[in-house]
């Protein structure tokens, strides 16, 4: 594949930025590169909320004149004020570049072509949409957050090859090898939450820990309607129990060392979208949702999902806990179909890959 | 991969033997090379059952003499005198070649090493062994029929992501797209038979015919204990009809233009072992099994195949037939461990094949 020189330098962005993968939330992954007479005199990306936007780490390490430069961000400069870094606008224009590349307009509507737009106005000239797939992929999950104002939710769940997530007596420790579940604990790095059902967390004790180089946590949530949760399970006893979030029904007599929050009932489960909103508004911007079977089917059915994710083990298990079983189609048409998926081998294990079925409307 | 030059000339007797493929029946897929003085001068292989032996076409292609030659050949030379063509043995003492290289030993009890002991005998150097895996791969299934003394049993089915091979109303076109069915139709030419159910047949009405350049029909095996077949089916009516074997109870009053063999049901379905037996008397040596259901979980719940292909498409259907449902583990551990599994993509299908779990015992 040969790229322009554009595509290659919003490509060197894209590597910048992904250098800050599962640290920016609830911001996106932004690379910058600064280019004179075909050189990069420039650098950066944005590492973390609140910390400098990538445009003024490429400033920053600029050791010469930026004037006539070209600017290249996979993602709009920013022009709004109302937030914790300047508007990278006016630093633009200030150093006196003369192009800017993006890849992606920013979906955030006090932006959305606007930055571009101020920088049309003070002569600089704009190209936008190089490599706009790929980088609208690796922000996908920025991209939905931010345009349908609730967490992007990932859906995962591992099963045999003939579609069981547990025996008859829910156990299901271990299906896949090591290799898919170290694939996993990469994959809770990307997002702000894991979230899991309460049968799980009694049945499986999981420590919904990310252990890759080191432990570490990011919010861990648990569906209880009921509140009956052993109190000894990791969750609430381990060094990042603080970590803990329990969504309970309102008069739920749960208590723990973490946070809990009450929520209506609805036919005896939550509501999803009142859920999605109410941690929404607590900053949880990315969901991966790990189980169980009803808390998986329940997202399902209502189609709520951005990406799935199946692990399939070579085994078979005959009787046991079906990974899908809620949903009821007449016909082999009607079944849902999931676009553009990527299978990937994890030694003997596989793992199906899907963003949403294109044709399901939000 | 670098190979020996033994190596280099068995996996041209490989190659050779693949010509075959799908006509040889209840022979084995062979082919040899005859070398002297590092040039082929004759190659040839086994064509068909009562055709010529693959070391007599190498023979027969020879333009100078054989003497001092090496015959490399995948299987070892036939020593025995009761079948249909004189043995090889014989020939290639005749012949003066100076040294024979197979792959593998022939595990006929009438040859089984007896060939190469003979060519031995006869001042002949003899190697055996050489790429000896890739060489029972090949002939896996006379391997199997002959040892075993049943047909070869190849599982198939179609399902979609969470393991339903049709909906609650049996419908099931299509699960798999097209590129994943044209497969099937080459792997059903491999086999002497294809089997199905009763409630398959009935239901789906396949032609069970092979569809490749054109359309040809291995024999086709329909189980149905009560006999309750619908006489319009197209595998009753087609111009391959005669290629039908319907396979009923003692008492059943079934009867079409094809064949028809009666066995005893026990607690109302076939004991398989005697079903076997039949076939296997019947000249059926090998068995590709296409379900539904019913027939599947079978023979897989008694263990009771040899080679084992699932095609899943990526697709959920929720409530709907569940592949495998019969057997029941009641710890993941216990679960059948599908070994040394090959994932392959077709399109956006993907199949998972696996030899037998090398656990079980026959």
């Amino acid at each position: 594949m040969s790229y322009t020189t554009d595509e290659k330098y919003i490509l060197r962005c894209f590597e910048l930025a992904k250098k800050a993968i599962g640290k920016t939330s609830p911001n996106p992954y932004v690379g910058a590169v600064l280019v004179k007479d075909d050189k990069i005199i420039g650098e950066g990306f944005h590492q973390k909320s609140g910390l400098a936007h990538a445009e003024v780490e490429a400033f920053s390490h600029s050791q010469t004149s930026n004037a006539g430069a070209t600017l290249y961000c996979n993602l709009e400069p920013c022009c709004h004020t109302n937030k914790k870094t300047p508007p990278c606008t006016q630093r633009i224009i200030q150093e006196g570049v003369s192009r800017v590349v993006v890849s992606n307009l920013d979906p955030n509507p006090e932006v959305a072509g606007k930055g571009l737009e101020q920088l049309k106005q003070a002569g600089i000239e704009v190209v936008s949409g190089v490599l706009e797939s790929q980088g609208a992929a690796l922000n996908e999950v920025f991209f939905t957050h931010i345009t349908k104002k609730r967490p992007f939710i990932h859906l995962k769940w591992a099963q045999t090859l003939d579609g069981k997530i547990a025996t008859t007596s829910f156990q299901s420790k271990w299906i896949t090898q090591e290799k898919a579940r170290f694939h996993v604990h990469q994959e809770r790095n990307l997002y702000d939450a894991i979230l899991i059902g309460a049968h799980t967390a009694n049945q499986d004790n999981p420590r919904l820990t990310i252990r890759l180089d080191q432990e570490t946590c990011k919010k861990r949530i648990i569906l209880s309607p009921s509140g009956k949760l052993d109190s000894s399970l990791s969750v609430f006893t381990d060094s990042f129990k603080a970590q803990t979030l329990v969504i309970t029904a309102k008069n739920s007599q749960f208590c723990h060392d973490g946070e809990t929050l009450k929520l209506e009932l609805k036919d005896k489960f939550f509501d999803l979208n009142d859920l999605l909103k109410a941690l929404y508004s607590k900053g949880i911007y990315s969901l991966y949702v790990e189980g169980g079977s009803t808390v998986i089917n329940s997202f399902l059915s209502q189609y709520l999902y951005d990406r799935l994710s199946v692990y399939i083990a070579p085994k078979l298990l005959g009787k046991g806990l079906q990974s899908v079983h809620q949903m009821h189609f007449d016909s082999m048409e009607q079944s849902i179909v999931l676009k553009e998926g990527i299978w990937t081998q994890f030694g003997d294990d596989i793992l199906f890959e899907s963003g949403k079925n294109e044709c399901l409307q939000d």
